[in-house]
């Protein structure tokens, strides 16, 4: 049985990336987990990207001013991701450069992050979910300036019908199974920057198998 | 592309702004968030109606007895709001004047607060979306007793069809874009009243600027 | 305007109150609140049904046996509660006599608790709103062995229809305005029990007035 | 009346329970819950099936890798239990030696857990939901990586339409009534795996009934 | 083996009882436990000084002001208690009738409580340390604005000399044995105020008993 | 080079165990630790006493009333132990056949517990300490009614003199090496027992030795 | 009684205040508390500098670089105090202008506050202490980057002889006594700036009087 | 004025650095912080000691089994690292090698960790303090079990003499300026390993630069 037919699962041809925000400035107002876990989650997103080919679109917020550039780790390990530039908006969804970049791929799926949660994610996600699309919030991977918030962000974004995820959650579901060629590539991400005990695993495993 | 196109997204010209019970009694009885922050929050609203010249309503309950005299702040930035005064009624959508001040603004979209939370804000938000009303519920500038009845309220509000968001969200919903010429006032309310972290950010930008 | 014609709030002349296993040995179990904070929320409850006069049903999962004796705090306020004894069901609303009890008051609306909360509230609560009822799940006044099966209760009973909601704003939903000649017993309930801190507030205040 | 005619419950007759991935080295990964709260609420799965006489159906991903094998435990209380291989999968519905094993029993109503709980429970509680059966995912059996990811995962599966419960719920449900021969059986289970309390209680209650 | 012979428990009989600035509006500043918590355990040690007829000085400031009066309770549970009146002296220690009344005892041991417990219970349980006496500082019968102030009020405590412990601890030092006649007033002390658990395994064991 | 010799550490030769007043109703009164983990660690006090053959002597305060009784386990797997009855004394070390019971080993290196943590280990620990003896304090072997008052006892202790441990580096500062004929007995201890995680380290590598 | 006899404690004509590398940068790295908090503490302790006329001596680190500029608020409210540049040197007390511009007032007292508190507060307080000066830090007017090292910092710098106080507690203890006659001006510092519940209970109070 | 004449700070000139039992086994052990700070902590540690050029000495607990092979960054960084190998023993000091390889050092003042806190850093720490070192044991840079266990080592040690210190503490101290050429090495390692926060700050203020 081919996941690709288990219908209610994504698929992995019609998913889109939208790496909305990650910048410094903006990294640093966020509270609701730690930073360095979001950066990490975000890493991990945009090497899936590249491992699955999955078209990446990101965008910035005034990346000149107080919200800081975009963390280089993202364009460094996604190479094919297309930036697009904002005149101001804050929805990234208001941008019609950035839809349009969606559209251009001509897929319906979108996995979709953004710092911060509550603003630069749940506004684009209730958006285009509106618009027709079937969105995946990355949660973890988006950070946000407070718990509560958090929890109210979820809780607006899963009554809009954006199904909320974590990171290692949606990067194993595009993965979809541990027989690929490419199987280590996915461990050593999930290892590296998802999960730290689970390269402790891989360690210990790989010193006894010597 | 106008986000007032995007329907999805809140429509800033039909919305009234309501305030209610922020009294320094009730507000001695908050625990699911620091007391600062709430004082913060609710005048980051009243600010922002301000600039966006939303009408605001406010309410208290008994403001002569224990629950204490409301905030002083709401009335000082947003000196456009209306007081409705109430004969003993809990729940505000209970007073016939404050539900005719609501209709007379002719706007059918609610951004509410109430302390606390799972009384002054649930009652009513759930009461004006049963009168067909759309209601953004702003739990962080609400304030609630204890930290599971805030999670009661949310559950309880989300499946009655109210919003829930927090302080941030709405204000930078209702704002749209900062490419607009007030965009600094906005900053300076986000910096001054609901993310501490956004102020420094801005004061180590203009420090490298000079 | 009468609350009693703002449909979409409780109608207290339609209400039971259900209190389920109350009982000592069971609210050791207890791990999701204080236990002194569950106790004085089912004795809030047991009051406020009195003063408003408010059918009440208790019973108890084998009283005799480890799980103890009902906390004898709620027959002891609501002296009109009528106990109804069980054979071993888990689920209150499995024991026909229980189910009879509720009929015979011809009201349809249920003011339920249960210790422990994922078990003795939310399976009658789910029941009874299949079998037609609107139920209010007062989870604050019920009790888990953990905070994370409260969580899943929570969402369960919301998802079935249940309505969560905590003891302080169910008892003000009850109350519905403080011009009422018993409006100081309200008070009372709320500073001695629910919420201390709003006694706190009444001494201040009423020192003052001295 | 008999709880089988209570619709809205679980019919017993109906369940097969699915015990995912419980496996040492995942186990390690854990960290929304203490890890020997969770290997005694699978261990209390495994027992109540055996009690049940619940037909189980194991399955482990990887384990002669660094996932690790398969706590003994289950095999060990619930002799019956049926354990699938996997090729890969990390979806156990993708697997189709696993759904057969289901679609074999006749049954049609689903206990599952899955280590770790975003990933390998709900992405089988989805997919089987979406292919019409009625799914109970255990929370508190299963374990994740963040209590955010929890947060999260219940959300998806909530409104996917999984029921969220946890494991002394579940048992109780399946239990029904204390009136049964085999009551001392289910007594223990909860007090020597799932809530420790209730241990407590049943020792000092002997020790005065001697 | 007499308690009063191992010298380095406390001499019941050497005990002064220091109550301070338990007031309605201070209470409300408490951010470190529950307040409800708070209230009990002065209460306790009220009632326990009354039980062992230890003497009580109590006092409070500017009790007429916002701070509050002080919780009645105090007086009507230690009717022999004493009240010293400041004149705005924030140290009690810098009041000369206060440390009058206590020599006036001839005892040197002090058992010491405060609100706010980094300044109105550190502030004379440094001083009187320094000038002698032998200090207990019941931090849990005091309450503080935050924790982390709490923390380091006990470790200056801790440094300067006194005896940091919590109110049940001091409670059981002075009640020394069960061995005694009123003994079952202690137990109703701790279950009522204290630790409400206890109150529970009492109710269970008396209903077994009958 | 022989630990013995290396004077800081325990010298197991000296040491004498004291298990004070386990028992089932006090244990339903712990709140600062989950109650599984204090019971398992108490367990694995009293496994690793019988390994190292080091006296063992408990004792249970009114074990016939609500307290409730010793759990069993600590007489079951520490088989040498001696049990010494009270006659009310809340302080074990008041009791004239305890200290006997101490003495008459010739040691002078005392690791205690005792539930509750403020009360039944902190009085014995430091009447102990002042009596001459060197104590180690078991904290997570122990128990209290909240955390704060746990906090305060390791204060009162460690200033005391008393050493304040956990019950992981007790028994390993025991053991004092893995070079021994049974080590695994004590890795058999810490897995089933006190670390779970080293329980699930050891059934990895089993099962890849394999 | 004057408090300035009560030698044990502060002098407040022997003090100088230290504020030490507040600085827009470094305050983005607090974890240890809400960063508005920590701002508005040392807003108070400016302040109140102001109010005694006790010396300020200001120093920051690096404030062209990534640590960014001073908060303006510190000279605003406290326009006597004096800045000291740096060249580098972590530890203020390695900066000869420094300790000279401490030496010059002629003071032994030093209140003293660094953001990060294990670098910037525990550095020179230890340092200080050492050099025969009597240190209070103040943890909460300096900020850590994760909570577990405010801890630790607390530990070692009671060990070396600091005495650790919170803000609250030292402004307090320099007030001495509600009985002057800018008593209103230290009120409004507590209210405004560090307990926002005390301004709650003013405003309710001066509320009542009118 | 040179730091190493400030003789309460460290001597960087007398320091060797112990890295004990940082293992992969046994990190998957470690509940009292995130593992991945706290492997992060360790590669500082690591490759602060290769910048200054002080010795470090490492030893892995029996790290063929379970206890797995230790983390590979340490001797990967700090290149002119020495293993000590151990023959069981549990307290690295009990390791005649181990204190050898200490003295062939000449210096006295020791950094050390060891994963977990209690054990594989108190013993030594406490060890080596008996003997005469000045001994800095980095909690952050070491992992415990439970958070209990680590306070309860914090106390043991703190009392013995060990000063506590958390990992950009004890780096900055002996780094000692910015005044060095190397400087920008230390920030690098403060951004990318212990301080995630500050690398954003880096890179705004990188990027406002350029």
């Amino acid at each position: 049985m081919d996941a690709n037919t288990n219908k209610v699962m994504i698929d992995r041809d019609d998913v889109v990336m939208l790496l909305i925000d990650h910048q410094a400035g903006l990294f640093n107002l966020v509270k609701d987990m730690p930073v360095a876990q979001l950066r990490n989650n975000v890493i991990a997103l945009a090497k899936a990207a590249a491992l699955l080919d999955i078209p990446v679109i990101t965008t910035a917020s005034v990346p000149e001013g107080p919200n800081g550039p975009m963390i280089p780790e993202i364009h460094h390990y996604a190479k094919h991701a297309k930036y697009v530039a904002r005149e101001g908006q804050i929805n990234a969804w208001d941008v019609p450069g950035f839809v349009k970049a969606v559209e251009d791929t001509g897929r319906k799926t979108l996995v979709m992050t953004g710092t911060l949660t509550s603003v630069c994610l749940a506004f684009p996600a209730v958006s285009a979910t509106a618009a027709g699309y079937k969105v995946y919030g990355v949660v973890d991977a988006s950070g946000n300036w407070s718990r509560m918030a958090t929890d109210l962000a979820i809780a607006r974004m899963a009554h809009a019908g954006v199904v909320p995820v974590d990171t290692f959650a949606i990067i194993t579901e595009l993965q979809q199974t541990w027989n690929r060629p490419d199987a280590m590539e996915y461990a050593g991400i999930y290892g590296e920057h998802v999960i730290p005990n689970y390269q402790l695993l891989m360690e210990s495993y790989t010193s006894e198998q010597e």
